[in-house]
């Protein structure tokens, strides 16, 4: 019998020329797929909620494998996990993505159209690259300037709501039907060890939307934007208005809802 | 005039085939012999205090550069790291390789000969990979198991003091004229974010030997081996009775003492 299953995947996005499966480069919708069809020796595809960028990285990525294999779900996300390790040349190494849940769904349960919202987390540490730096550098973004993390929160907060966010999408060729998006919530906030956290819950994004937010911010942060003027911004419709592009490295696909 | 300046240097080691110049390698020194050598138009070379193996990292690796190019030391480490950056493609991006602190000595210091000892520090995360995992796996020796710390710690309190340690030497062609060495103090400890920390401080190294200690403690932490055995396994002067060799991902170069 055919099960539906939902897996809930962690990756290192450096590792990586983003999600999507593409010819002669290395994605993690390939890695996956190429992985599990030899373990399973059939063809395995997955079907992904969000096609993330080259460098960004999931801590709650979901994709969906329909498939007919006779290993107990509650089995399988160490089953899977194995094989994924056993690539690694080095027996003591752990794979860049890692399979953290699988879960059995309805036959018609599908994991992009069932999305109810996403979670991104975006990480920066200010105040120029500190003695750490080098083991970060794919991980946060690095801010030479001392950021004021209240403003930045402030900013953040007249994201929320039901609006049009052209001014933080892409310019460009980008298939959607509206740039309308409900942001249910974001906060910035510093963490324990110093970084800050930029957290942004919503019903869908726009392309490059959380890294266009995030560049906003961080001109928010360093005092060269009033916080208020996001008001405008967003008003305006305008992607000139917006601040820059924050790196994708800094980037984290948190959680999927349903 | 010739200064000859002290350079310390931190780097990812997972980025490169270690320290030591190779042909066709990307290895830290030939990556800064080459950027310094175009940013300067003359041809500078690194004396370094250790070879690194491939995969191994430094917090605080040592190396000096003669040169009478017209740079005041203390702005001598911005000037590198910035030319270290822009050979990096993208602008946000950070190298893997900085320069912490440059120092002018006396012209007849050297930074291998004049070491008067070395701090390593290793990293472990025991209990199984966590959620994390997937961003450590080049930093961190992940080991399944729970791991007993104050037993560990025991065991590495055997290894303090001057004792033959060829237990703890890779065995093979090994170029060095004594397996004499004088550890100083060794300590295994839980930090705050959960992570066992075993450093060790000393007047010098055997090739592999810190990586070999500490799968020995490793092997005391899972309760397969009691902590005092660690005195019979250096007495015995014999490879095949210490533990297995941690992997190179762990270890980091942290400190030289001059």
């Amino acid at each position: 019998m055919t099960k539906n299953l939902l897996l809930t995947i962690a990756y290192d996005g450096s590792c990586f020329h983003g999600w999507q499966k593409q010819p002669g480069q290395r994605t993690v919708q390939g890695y996956l797929e190429e992985t599990f069809s030899r373990l399973f020796k059939t063809e395995v595809l997955l079907s992904g909620t969000s096609r993330t960028d080259a460098g960004v990285h999931a801590l709650g990525q979901r994709a969906t494998l329909k498939t007919d294999i006779a290993v107990p779900t509650e089995r399988m996300a160490m089953v899977l996990n194995n094989a994924l390790c056993s690539r690694e040349k080095n027996s003591f190494n752990i794979a860049p993505v890692r399979i953290l849940e699988v879960r059995e769904m309805p036959e018609e349960f599908h994991a992009r159209f069932d999305a109810k919202g996403k979670e991104y987390v975006y990480r920066i540490r200010d105040g120029g690259p500190g003695e750490g730096a080098v083991f970060e550098r794919n991980y946060i973004y690095h801010v030479k300037e001392k950021l004021d993390v209240e403003a930045m929160d402030r900013a953040a907060s007249y994201l929320v709501g039901k609006k049009d966010f052209k001014s933080f999408e892409a310019s460009g060729d980008n298939p959607r039907q509206t740039t309308v998006r409900e942001i249910y919530s974001a906060h910035v906030e510093r963490t324990e060890d110093g970084i800050i956290e930029f957290r942004v819950k919503g019903d869908g994004f726009l392309y490059n939307m959380v890294r266009i937010m995030t560049g906003t911010l961080v001109e928010a942060g360093r005092g060269a934007l009033e916080p208020e003027r996001i008001i405008d911004i967003t008003a305006a419709c305008d992607r000139t208005r917006a601040g820059h592009t924050a790196p994708p490295f800094g980037l984290y696909l948190a959680e999927v809802f349903y």
